[in-house]
């Protein structure tokens, strides 16, 4: 259930990688060095190119430029996406590796994922997406027709309403891998959906919007109407290039704020209506059951939420002085105004510092500089949105929603996080009311 | 010694692709077609795994979540870094595909290199960087005490100063990628110069600072110590991850809006002295040489300058009508203000709508939209930035320095580039005054 710690700075000290080193000096011609085989080649981690490591980088040549490349990362780099261990990985989620995250793009292999049958395979030359219902002109584009349109491009945030269900009733993963990895931040770019929906012609007695996916699941969901005129958007652009097979190459619906199972991937299928579709995903899924028996539905926007990813969950302090504090803040509804954090347990807070570019409804890095005088602390951050709204702890929002499920609730947990510090300066997951 | 253009859209109908298509249909179970091998598999470009392509991916389960992953392109998408012919692959660059741009964000296995000994593999467990000069107490640092430093992200630009050297005489690439593709921008992370100045204490005779790379050029250059205290960065982080090997991992010097070369990668060395130092970079290259016979040198920060990415050179039009014109703008100096895009050969212009975020020191996505009557065309840009700086014509920009090298000129090349559009649809990469 938990996934195992992929370890912080762990990776340039580790034995395994300590066997790739290679002491290029001993071998006559430093040329020649640089371009020889290991005698123990340990696999290099995902997404990297395992090479000989020369004594001194400066003393022979590096490995020479491609002349059609790609590119990837370092081979001393090794944090990865973790997947929650579910009975199936074709239905499961992975974690983004926000210990290690820095500034407020997530790279675009490090993406959380969830999908409810694996990640389809699509070629989009021969892709389309239906758009019918209650429209003049209904219509079936393909990429090419898509890609035709007038195009924008926003730094958003993902986040699956499910991040942190194990963390209800008590501390359960150890790091923010765990707690919070399911959201992360991507540049798309895609075509306004207003514009294709006014192509159609939307029929005036249209309420809600049926968007359903390509993939296996065949994923639906309801979109009230108003949001889709607003700032929905068709993105085919994620980072830059196209968007990951994994994030719904080569279509996927961004619904900016709203909870993640919404932006449908792999989109293949809009259908306009008056009234939602009940489909199984808002009926059985994705509602939050209350303490009085009854259960909210269509609890669409992602509520204001911040978290220190450093220090956080299972790190080790190398001793007391100065340590910087980062994290992330983001708002479904809006733009961070302001993130303040404690590191005793919420007793006092400091204003942190928030790094531009501070964008709407977009993970917002935040920083303050803190020294540790060697005993034990409890570090939070809260967060405001520019709505007023302020992030509730967590006995407030229990309280709110009561834990009526077998972890508790389930969605929509947005509650201050705490992370205690010990005097030896291990860091680890605790509630703190 | 032309990149040739790895095509627009290609991908998807090319015979190559054709081969992957899958009829999962004539199998039987629909759930194993999808894990059976392809009978006629051609290689995956780079970044990418080459699956089974299913007739109908919502007939079959999609590929399981990887228990600890990394992420990869899309089999279909085939756009890559190109390199320039160079005698030795060992000195030479990579462009970075901008016809295929979105957004401003560059993925970082496409973001242009240029190297003068191939690419240094360092461990960074054993990387130092040593402050030593007119310093009070010099220094070696190791990654994990810069790391300790507060840190800050920046999205900023590069611009290798020789971007476009192949087009002052005459138009000689024939994409965007050859003509403009040594810039790009990432999402930078790491600790301002100043404070580790400061650590190191600057001596008030102090004006110039010598940058070292650890690599097998051993890379120098000079930088002015106002600029080393205003904004530079050590950075450690680009897009939200480590840098990659290729850009300096696991440290870079970033000097915001100056010529790329003196961004010095795997950078090891600082030294603080009262002149500049003279470098071979510095002097036997990267100078301006005028029509007066004399050459400028510190030539340091680049200056505004845009492009249309699409359409751009060797695209087709598939027809009159509707097309989005867009581009990047950026600016060494500070920050874009306008673009003003031309159809007709710089003798009418347009304002093109800016997309946020508008940030200093970074690449801008400008948009225009534009109905092609399908007679022939020039399509044009223009920039300024926010010192009022204007983007020359290519007549004004050689009337100023004149083409005095075999090439012409060869750096700073920022005049307004044109695009021809024939009857046909084709785009092509003219001069134009």
């Amino acid at each position: 259930m938990t996934p195992s710690d992929p370890g912080r700075d762990g990776a340039a000290s580790s034995p395994q990688r300590e066997r790739r080193r290679f002491i290029a000096g001993g071998l006559g011609l430093a040329g020649a060095a640089a371009s020889l085989p290991l005698a123990s080649r340990a696999a290099a981690p995902p997404g990297a190119v395992d090479r000989a490591v020369p004594d001194d980088a400066a003393k022979v040549p590096g490995y020479p430029l491609e002349d059609e490349s790609y590119g990837s990362r370092s081979q001393f780099e090794t944090e990865v996406r973790q997947r929650y261990k579910t009975a199936t990985p074709l239905s499961s989620w992975t974690f983004t590796p926000l210990q290690d995250s820095m500034g407020i793009v997530t790279p675009s292999g490090l993406f959380f994922e969830r999908s409810h049958s694996g990640t389809a395979v699509i070629d989009p030359s021969r892709h389309t997406l239906f758009v019918h219902g209650l429209v003049a002109r209904p219509r079936k584009f393909a990429m090419r027709d898509v890609k035709r349109f007038p195009s924008i491009s926003r730094l958003l945030f993902l986040e699956c309403s499910g991040n942190g269900l194990t963390e209800w009733s008590k501390p359960t993963m150890p790091t923010v891998q765990g707690t919070h990895g399911l959201t992360s931040t991507a540049e798309w770019t895609g075509v306004p959906l207003s514009t294709i929906l006014n192509e159609v012609g939307v029929r005036s007695n249209a309420r809600w919007l049926l968007a359903e996916g390509g993939d296996g699941a065949a994923m639906t969901r309801s979109i009230p109407i108003d949001k889709a005129m607003k700032d929905c958007l068709l993105a085919y652009g994620q980072n830059g290039e196209a968007i990951r097979p994994e994030q719904g190459y080569p279509l996927r619906l961004l619904v900016p704020g709203f909870e993640g199972n919404m932006n449908i991937k792999w989109l293949r299928r809009l259908e306009v209506a008056d009234m939602p579709f009940m489909t199984r995903e808002e009926t059985s899924k994705y509602t939050d059951l209350m303490p009085s028996g009854k259960a909210r539905q269509f609890t669409l926007e992602m509520e204001a939420k911040s978290v220190i990813t450093s220090p956080s969950g299972d790190m080790m302090l190398d001793g007391p002085g100065f340590h910087e504090i980062t994290g992330l803040a983001w708002s479904g509804r809006g733009t961070i105004r302001r993130v303040d954090v404690s590191t005793d347990g919420g007793q006092t807070w400091r204003p942190a510092t928030l790094q531009n570019p501070v964008l709407p409804i977009c993970h917002t890095r935040f920083r303050l500089p803190w020294r540790w005088d060697g005993k034990p602390a409890i570090l939070q951050s809260r967060c405001a949105d520019d709505t007023g709204y302020v992030q509730p702890t967590l006995g407030q929002l229990v309280a709110e929603r009561g834990l009526n499920g077998p972890l508790g609730s389930i969605y929509h947990l947005n509650a201050i996080q705490s992370w205690a510090v010990a005097a030896d300066g291990k860091v680890s997951n605790v509630h703190h009311y």
